[in-house]
């Protein structure tokens, strides 16, 4: 039995699945799946505005020894306004699918569909592991999966997130970790008063400026051989005083810290947060760490996903822990993890969209990267 | 003929005028200066939302050669919530008479009309130069009247106005001047983007820190014999970024500077201009200047002030360049102006309030100017 992937994407695209997403979108996967032979599970989980979320998990038992995981998401970021057609209705025109979702990334879900419809059910066991909340705050998605699968003992030896991680050619990126990510908060309290009698006040803001002053001359790292140096970004700061004879009660900023594996979040916010009390010891520091960085060093299935990405493509691809988070901080928990998709050019964007042929190229490739996994 | 300031007082507080005021206010002060045989001209300029303001100007021709001016505002604060009692229904607890503009400052301007009532007409030319808008833009306040004023040739040779200069004790503190005022705006200038892709965008969070810490490092000045040192205020930070992994556009600070003598408004937002544009030759200053620092130097104007309030008060005053902007800031293009008055510790608060034996006094104290003035 065959899948064509562009067919699949399209009917994929066509069921909106804003985040959170449920129902229409999974009915079509299920729908492609079942008839290969995997046993499809769904469940919904979450309440309003995180949920609810719905999850999926299709498993098809082989019997050879490996047991395969491919990871993604069939939600999709809102289309936004100004899109040519309509961000629903796939549309081929000329060479490109274009549709919300084409890479990001229902495309790739519909082409390792494919890829696992040419590859023999006893070759080896095929999980897909997908879930309706990984653009949000992914709460009840990923994670709600890896539970479910704890649950049931379907543990993976390998797993490959089929995010759109190519950047100029589809095959020239392959993600083998990506840096931990961590938001801080800092609120400097002072004492509210007029500016012409500043004795009687305390006024906040110089000390946020002397406290972000530090904060910026910090260099947390050179990077290593597979990171970037760990990098700070202040993300907004705020004092919300309309009156300009007022001095200010409290003056807030907040940062946002993309890391690598020399660190843990943690203790970067507890360094933020000496830097802080150094200058003003009653600044409240408030740290979310969204993920821990990882890494799944270079080895064998790193090397098998770039052998079958050259042999379709001749692309040797870079082996990179750059960009942003995605759920593969969760899953290389369980094992070995890769990411690998399509070109991200259009990804989250006006007019997304992924050429046909990609679509088929990444199917081969999803097919040979199977076949060297159950060799 | 005899005018009790407390009664006239009362009056006046139960004429609701929060800035900008117009009408009843100034029906009542009209009322009291007519019998007392001053000319009384009102107008209204402006419109919403500075405006309409009434204007007053009250004139009585002496034989004396000196001609003395009065200036003061019957506009009042709004009064906010949790009074005692009525805000606009005055009422005597006790020593104190509540109500809001109680000393700021409708108990100040029936003081003077009484100690006006009781000073012989011939004994020199009095205006009292009154405005609706002092609290507010003061736009067609004071400089409405001081225009209305020149079209007429109406100039005093001197200038006391009413504001509540008074401390810890009516008599304590008379002001000689008082500080510039400068608003500055800084607004820097970025790109945009993604903190995990912070080498496509550029934060202007880090510059604002730097333009901010080096402006927080200047000296000003150190004060001299009348003031204090100048003093820069930061009032304001603000990027409004709601996204936490979004590098910002732009990021924005305030800063408010009071200013003495040895310094220009003007020269100020260019020195702020050059510190910021050495950081980010791009980033944008918006300067308002709110007034000019003046002074009267201690003279004769100051000393009959000052013999005036020791002769009821046994208190030698402070001469002081202290506290906040007033009218003052426009009307010393005219004359020497001095600014005395009540005891300001419940001015723009909750249950304003004077004594009942200060506004004796008060009106004592300004009939003593009056004679010292016209000696
Ligand atoms: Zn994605
Ligand atoms: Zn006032």
């Amino acid at each position: 039995m065959s899948i064509n992937p562009v067919t699949l994407a399209q009917a994929l695209i066509a069921a909106p699945s804003i985040t959170p997403a449920t129902g229409a979108v999974f009915d079509v996967l299920e729908a492609a799946l079942t008839p290969l032979g995997f046993t499809v599970e769904r469940f919904i989980d979450g309440i309003e505005p995180d949920g609810p979320v719905e999850n999926l998990l299709a498993v098809r038992k082989g019997k050879g020894p490996k047991h395969f995981g491919f990871a993604g998401h069939l939600d999709v970021v809102p289309p936004g306004v100004g899109w040519t057609g309509d961000a629903f209705a796939p549309e081929i025109r000329g060479d490109l699918l274009y549709g919300r979702g084409a890479v990001d990334m229902k495309g790739s879900i519909a082409a390792f569909v494919a890829a696992a419809a040419e590859t023999p059910a006893e070759a080896g066991t095929i999980s897909l592991i997908i879930t309706g909340d990984e653009e949000g705050p992914a709460i009840f998605g990923t994670r709600a999966l890896m539970e479910h699968m704890d649950a049931r003992g379907i543990r993976p030896d390998m797993i490959v997130v089929g995010e759109p991680t190519s950047v100029n050619r589809l095959g020239d990126m392959v993600k083998i970790g990506r840096r931990g990510s961590v938001n801080i908060w800092i609120d400097v309290p002072g004492t509210q008063g007029h500016v012409a009698y500043p004795h009687l006040a305390d006024n906040p803001i110089p000390k946020l400026v002397k406290i972000l002053a530090a904060i910026d001359a910090v260099v947390l790292d050179e990077g290593n051989d597979w990171f970037q140096p760990s990098n700070i970004e202040f993300t907004d700061i705020e004092v919300g005083n309309g009156a300009t004879n007022v001095i200010p009660a409290s003056a807030r900023a907040r940062l946002s810290i993309r890391f690598n594996d020399a660190h843990k979040g943690a203790d970067l916010v507890a360094m933020i947060e000496r830097i802080a009390h150094d200058i003003e010891p009653n600044a409240k520091i408030l740290g979310k760490i969204s993920g821990e960085a990882f890494l799944t060093p270079p080895g064998d299935l790193s090397e098998l996903v770039a052998e079958a990405i050259q042999a379709e493509t001749d692309i040797a691809p870079d082996m990179s822990t750059t960009g942003g988070t995605s759920d593969a901080r969760f899953l290389h928990a369980l094992c070995p993890v890769v990411e690998f998709g399509l070109t991200n050019a259009t990804m989250h964007k006006l007019d997304e969209a992924v050429t046909v042929a990609d679509l088929h190229t990444l199917a081969a490739i999803y097919r040979g990267i199977l076949v060297r996994a159950f060799a």
